[in-house]
């Protein structure tokens, strides 16, 4: 049976596709490749108890898959971290209570169209939705997580969810993390995963990450979305927990262009297959091994993610130490990685420093600059408030021409420190995000 | 004797001049003159206790005056508001304590070098400078004003001051309000300057004011200066609450790029010579007409300011109202002026009004987004959290295909309100700040 439905899938498709040449074609393909993408796709294994199936539902992009369901087995326990804005997507709203309730049975992600800012009836087609996905899977609306990203403003076209949904309940066809990565990317220029396994007691548990985002993204203010899956058997609490302070040290320290989005969501769904024993808290030594994993893979995901930043030629780490605590190390650090005079100096390898003095000095943290010390690619070019006697820009300057930028500053009033990681400002930026219409 | 020390000070110049094809000629005149420029500098009249000299100092820019020295009669108090920044420039650390003081005979002004991150030696700088500005002037080193912009980090090249000061000394040539404003500029692409009159009492007094600052400038994070003189009699604590509260809401609401400067300072100089009677305080009734010219006078410098925003090729006027507070009106409408995504929508001419929604979201005020409006160029496009029916994106395209673009964001849950200035993001802000080297 399966061929034939995969046969016919592949029928409706052709038709659907050259139904739309109106809509717009896909950004993934249509966007130039990032300079700083990683060679290819990481080969990720199955997840034991997560089922992958994409579908075309013609939200926005023609001749592409823009709908992704996972079906995670019964007893799977989940958290997230969403956006902190104030006009959080309709999506949002929705997924934060189910993943405060701990327990979820699948994951509907849609791209083109971000349900955000659609009043009371973008609330009405979240519950819509999620009752499709509910009875494609078969289980209640409130054991379905929702996110959707792409325009701001405009009704979510619930009717074009109905027909792909149905598909994919008729069919049996399971989607690669690789077609999955790239049903939920829009102006994305390339698919974003990453795997690591990890040991809890004596089991070996998987764990499976997909993202998407690519700063705050033109042409329709998409945004950051990432779903992390694993087999191992871990209660919501102690979920919540490791994902919450994995993310403040991964994504939590990225900035393309320091526009937060109204749809950033970051799930973590543990299947239970894995049959390791329960842990008996978030801080328990058998979970060292999976914190690291789970770090490791956020981590790859978010520099991913600021690698395929609008227009990014140069990724450029931040490490701000000797700070009066982390909040004023994070502080500073954000301050150099967003401030635009940093990142366009570093597009045109031009050895600024004086304006990552700037940076850190508007930041508002805690400083004497007479402790300050600056340097760049590893060489020490400010010290004690001033200039190092003897500079020489030439090695500095050889540094900003590679691809791999890095600045450090020491404050030199304490012992906190904070990273962060970034892009440079680009005539690459402004095209995609000014020029798109024209 | 003045015309043959004229006419040697104009040999000395041509000689200056031509021994100086290293140094790099004046940005005023090598970058286009933005767009949105006046069509050209106002009539200045004199005022009365401040007389005006400019030098060819060479302290980076060859071909142009580079050095203001305005002295001030006997009796001049002074009020000055500086950068918030933790690593304020040393003229910055000198001015702060005279404005603080209260009393003024000079104001040195430099462009090209702006004495910041320079540790011991650039006090020691500062201290050098005064003595010698003092000495032209006849007065002691804590009655001079000092201001410096240009590249930060670099030792002020203290020499080349000497020999301009001393030719000031000697000479009793003028310089025009035009030339003034002139030399104290850096990227720059027009001289700014304004004047408005006002009456204390029965008498009439006169403002003339000059400004520089065009974002927060390539080549060498130049920054924003404004220097405004009168000849009204006021008290310096008097003047002092004039000027806070005129730079509240003319300087501290513009921004260009969201960077703070090093060296950003507003000087007020009243010089007593209109022999108005002196007000009580600064909420006197016969201090109503002051008020509003210094205010008109402030707020069309920083207007200027903002329109020789680099890469502006749009003027933006952002109202927020309906706040909860003053201080969350600020925050949300400088949320939207800062955000790159607003910034490159416009200058995309973009009607892309979600990227609004985003910006307030993300600025942290307090808001309920069922209660919040949107407008561009007077059209509603959003009410209570959602689009409005009939909706006409035309009338917004239009509005935004012009050179003044108005956006009003009602947060609809109090009565504080806040405007703030800016300008859009251009390819031209990318070529200013990363490909000047190049």
């Amino acid at each position: 049976m399966i061929p034939v439905r995969a046969a016919r899938e592949r029928n409706t498709n052709n038709v659907t596709a050259s139904c739309n040449r109106a809509l717009l074609t896909s950004n993934m393909s249509a966007l130039k490749r990032s300079p700083l993408a990683p060679e290819r796709f990481p080969r990720l294994p199955k997840v034991p108890g997560v089922l992958l199936q994409t579908a075309r539902a013609r939200i926005k992009y023609a001749g592409r898959d823009d709908l992704l369901l996972a079906e995670l087995a019964r007893g799977t326990t989940v958290a997230g971290v969403f956006t902190q804005s104030a006009t959080a997507s309709a999506p949002v709203q929705w997924s934060r209570k189910i993943a405060d309730a701990g327990r979820a049975r699948a994951i509907l992600i849609n791209s083109g169209n971000a349900n955000t800012f659609t009043g009371v009836q973008g609330i009405a087609d979240v519950r819509t939705t999620a009752a499709m996905a509910a009875q494609a899977v078969g289980c209640r609306s409130h054991e379905v997580l929702i996110a959707s990203t792409g325009v701001i403003g405009e009704p979510l076209p619930v009717a074009r969810f109905e027909p792909a949904l149905a598909r994919m309940r008729r069919s049996s066809h399971q989607a690669s993390w690789l077609q999955a990565a790239r049903a939920i990317g829009t102006t994305d220029t390339y698919p974003k995963g990453s795997t690591r396994q990890a040991r809890i007691g004596n089991r070996v548990v998987t764990l499976c990450g997909i993202a998407k985002g690519s700063g705050m993204i033109a042409p329709d203010m998409a945004t950051m979305l990432a779903f992390v899956f694993t087999d191992a058997r871990l209660p919501a609490p102690l979920l919540r927990a490791l994902l919450h302070s994995g993310v403040a040290r991964s994504f939590n320290c990225i900035t393309v262009d320091s526009d937060t989005s109204t749809s950033d969501t970051v799930l973590l769904a543990a299947t239970a297959q894995a049959g390791n024993r329960v842990p008996r808290s978030a801080s328990a030594a058998e979970l060292k091994d999976f914190r690291r994993a789970l770090n490791e893979l956020l981590t790859d995901l978010a520099i991913q993610v600021v690698r395929d930043g609008e227009g990014a030629s140069k990724f450029i780490t931040v490490d701000v130490t000797g700070a009066g605590s982390p909040g004023s190390a994070r502080k500073a650090a954000l301050a150099i990685a967003n401030s635009p005079l940093v990142k366009t100096a570093i597009a045109g390898e031009d050895a600024n420093w004086g304006r990552v003095v700037m940076a850190v000095g508007k930041s508002g943290v805690r400083l004497d600059q007479r402790c300050l010390s600056v340097a760049i690619g590893g060489v020490l070019i400010a010290r004690e408030g001033e200039r190092v006697t003897g500079y020489d820009e030439t090695k500095v300057s050889a540094h900003l021409s590679g691809e791999q930028i890095c600045i450090a500053v020491n404050l030199g009033i304490g012992r906190a420190r904070s990273r962060v990681w970034t892009c440079d400002l680009t005539h690459d930026y402004i095209r995609i995000n000014a020029d798109y219409r024209t």
